[in-house]
């Protein structure tokens, strides 16, 4: 199967079911091991980590990251919300500035996609 | 005119107006049979299909059709919600995966807009 | 600070104050000057420009504009809504097709963001 180089991003919260489905399929035809699939989560969708919403998607998010999905979750927004890093799963990258990880990402040649 | 090489991603049924003006309006700015003007649906978009939802949006994309625009349908979404691969117009083709596609078109140097 | 080379897009008005905030975000970790900061805005989100809509986020805009974010509106889009070119503030770029220059800027390097 063929690798893939992709930043998946997400800022509102409803679209959780959206994205984490779109990037199941993906990992059903690609060789997720050998791949560059991340999730660049950013704005109001962080709350997903503020453990009282959505405990649903934060399983579907840890069965992901075990194949090899990369989640990164933006520092500032985290701030904003006051959600505190140590709380949320150590298999999460903590980026400064999301949009900033979005224009780095794209310059390694990664494909933007927001669900 | 210039050629533009660009994929377009729809996945809410709300946008169809939005998606169907904003290529109208590049049709006649650039030079479409030398193009490559790609609208990828997936997700509860696909369901302008289902010949119920939206009738006079399929007769638009009727027409971007004949002029030399590529409407590509996710398999996984038709399936999801049930709709006939052989129910669809002729002139679209249908993917397995829809978010590949739009990888492999960023690949291949295609712009990518979500309107 | 690094440089980086990067166009918004904004279609809807909801979308304004995240908008905002990540480029506020932005250029809080980049050199501006030397950066190419483009936020695209066309459809229904021109209306910020209307002289009634929204004077908070014109002031924001302004500042940002100040700092060195290039602002650009689609004609096609004022347009449609009736809104006189000549009303803009100066700093303003009018482009005559949004999706044309979201295309031609992805083609020049620039990453693409759709908060």
């Amino acid at each position: 199967m063929q690798s893939v180089n992709v930043v998946f991003h997400i800022d509102e919260n409803e679209k959780w079911p959206l994205v984490l489905a779109n990037i199941r399929n993906l990992t059903h035809v690609v060789d997720v091991p050998s791949s560059n699939i991340e999730v660049l989560v950013n704005s109001k969708a962080v709350s997903v980590f503020d453990g009282v919403t959505l405990p649903a998607h934060t399983e579907k998010i840890a069965e992901l990251a075990l194949l090899g999905v990369q989640f990164s979750v933006c520092r500032n927004s985290l701030n904003g919300l006051q959600i505190q890093v140590e709380s949320l799963p150590t298999f999460i990258k903590i980026v400064p500035v999301g949009v900033l990880e979005l224009i780095e990402k794209q310059n390694k040649g990664a494909a933007y996609i927001k669900p």
